[in-house]
């Protein structure tokens, strides 16, 4: 990462491994933010990086454990330093993995919770705490529907997801008022990632109907939520296809 | 309105009296759309219709009383005949009137989900029939703060804003996958509005710092909405000032 | 209603023709109260005194149009002078008709509103002003899952019910500092009814596996409302059978 | 503990060092179960348990750390073998500290998780696998209005609080159709305990008018949970004084 160009508004993704997380840093480089994307480990990253590249964006790959708070200080710290100021920080790592009460371990539990929920909330402490001395900046958290309601099975997803969101709406309220954007984004449907096309065929299948979500459409909601003037913000909104039920 | 230049894509605007309903109006025109604007009487809205003319769009003034069964139907038969086809209805009629409960009258406690809730349901059934018949549109309603919380003295408000998002949430699971977006939008805010201006003038002066919405700045996520790709539909979103309790 | 046998404490009961609400009238005239019973026509309110008397208990029967203005307040009047002040009034008109958007009209969908949520806010309204003045009283809507989700051809009664839902909580923020519960019971199944019996012969055989509400049960929550104590009042409950998916 | 009086049905309080806690016990040791109390250290526990033995009730207190898996498996374990099986089980741990969220720590963002939520899903899960062989149960957790909204300076505590909310729906939908009922009690409001009484003098005053919550009555509503019959289950009731703004 040493040709870094000099200084720039950086748009930082955390959890960028999947199609979704690719498709938002694309759209905020194609924008002319830097877009600096974050996984644990950053080999996977490179296929999003150069695409970006070749786009005529900026884009830089980072590993970095988003669970350890060390990594993370460090992370926020060499990006401002080698590219410029976090203008936008997108949190988008999820963990959605099911279980029967009776048989989810102690250990998936917290590892759910760790992933989808304290991530977030150690990137967006770190970046928040830059933006108030700015004055300025947009956070962005990746919600699910699991955020919103329980569901048998799905204790610990959506535990980490409900806790997600009060963090979002939490940092929200207090964060507001100085000048710092932080909205949640509740993805309700399945995603047109490689994952659901091997796992799930019969979902995927729908793709051909507009049945399941275009990532870049994601990406187009992200940008309009950071583009908002500051007198009209959103702090929630949901995205899902016209066929899903709901 | 005898001056029709033959058929395009029409944004009916329910409720186009305010500053809000103007500017949603005038945003759908810049976009190429032909803005059909309606309010009890059709004279205060010659200067909206001038203005967006002078801004080289198409912009028609409707009389119809929104309460009336036989108002609504006829006006959705002339702006289809004599316009086109309705793409996008946006309702945006309140009636924010507080009172105590103890001393709320029947008849206005009926007047206001007249004005902001049935009034809904009728442009919007009707508006929904004619989609449905052609498999696409959108059906923006503007909801409120009330619309997801009683408070005291807000009786009447809440319960027409909570039905109205009722309305709206139906409509959305059942028209969705015939390919119908509807969706809801909370306004959270003083707008930028002659009201506010004269009636809370201590409101209004935040304008200088942004506390209150710009109705352009509503429009645009109205037009957002319009805009999504049906992969990706958004039914609720809120808007707010960054410097906004809530 | 001669037979008066002097004042009591009155628990008035709105809509008392079906199963839940004669099971809650007799629960309260078991406590010691005037059970006072309305419907359009008292007739069918006969048998349920009749019930309420034999196993002694105090019952009267009322014919009451909750839905206008003039017969409300008549009522409100009538008891109160007849039987003594009102502690209890329950709100448990109901009007649950489906219906696609596309087909409802505009009759019924104001029907619908009109009985499920105009009533509530003249009967609630009406009994408030009694209540205040005394400084005590209890009031108790009965709600459905429609109060607080719309659902494809549900639009009329979602908005009733939701609309409802929003006069609760809105008298519940305005009167409960004035020493007045109000409160709203979320019942989310099938009641064991004529009308279930009849009409959803399926459903109410899950009544050998508890799977449809019992009205006794129902009524001895609104019991639990009315007996707390007011610095742990409740506004809100949800009753399902546990079979019941949600 | 040797003083085992055979077997019965137990109520196990986890977290019942608080005034809350204890009181529930009691309530539950009236009715005739066996009161297992338990906190990290039981020293704490001896005045409670003396009381309810006092009152005639059998109570036990017991050691146990909630937030480690081995503590929780061996409590449920000797529980049952000394006492009986569980057939209630309140989780009452909260966490209510605040912080601006850009100094909140990762150390106590994760403690406040791990105790109001971790131990709940660990003696949740722990009862609800002997309650599943049995075919019955009750499993009751302490929420508080921070599980339903976040706030600012509440990150920790409301993601914690609504991580917890989302156990309890999961576990309820998940376990319901079990004959498991599982309940989640809003407490908003503050209680009346040495820690309001000490540190919010100003807000104990309120005691004289009923304006904070009385232990015994948040107790009596834990109890009408548990002895609703499953027909008629509430997965969620709120509880706050008269006065309490909301």
């Amino acid at each position: 990462m040493a040709e870094s160009q000099g200084q720039g508004k950086v748009a930082l993704v955390i959890g960028a491994g999947d199609a979704t997380g690719g498709a938002i840093a694309a759209r905020f480089a194609k924008e002319g933010y830097i877009a600096c994307l974050t996984r644990r480990s950053a080999d996977k990253l490179q296929p999003t990086v150069d695409a970006i590249r070749a786009a005529g964006g900026q884009a830089f790959g980072f590993s970095s454990d988003a669970r350890k708070e060390e990594d993370v200080i460090a992370l926020v710290e060499q990006v401002e330093r080698e590219h410029g100021p976090i203008e936008v920080m997108v949190f988008n790592i999820g963990a959605n993995v099911p279980s029967s009460i009776l048989e989810e371990t102690a250990r998936k539990y917290f590892k759910i919770w760790e992933m989808a929920c304290f991530s977030g909330f150690l990137n967006g402490r770190e970046v928040a705490k830059r933006m108030v001395t700015r004055g300025r900046g947009t956070i962005l958290f990746t919600g699910a529907t699991a955020g919103l309601r329980g569901a048998a099975n799905f204790a610990a997803f959506a535990g980490a997801k409900h806790a997600l969101r009060a963090l979002a709406q939490s940092m929200a309220r207090e964060l507001g008022p100085r000048n710092i954007h932080v909205a949640h984004v509740v993805v309700d449907g399945a995603i047109d990632t490689e994952f659901i096309r091997t796992s799930f065929p019969e979902r995927y299948a729908l793709k051909e109907q507009d049945g399941i979500l275009n990532p870049e459409h994601i990406a187009d909601n992200y940008w309009h939520l950071h583009a908002q003037p500051r007198d009209a913000w959103t702090f929630e909104l949901d995205l899902r296809p016209y066929m899903e039920r709901w």
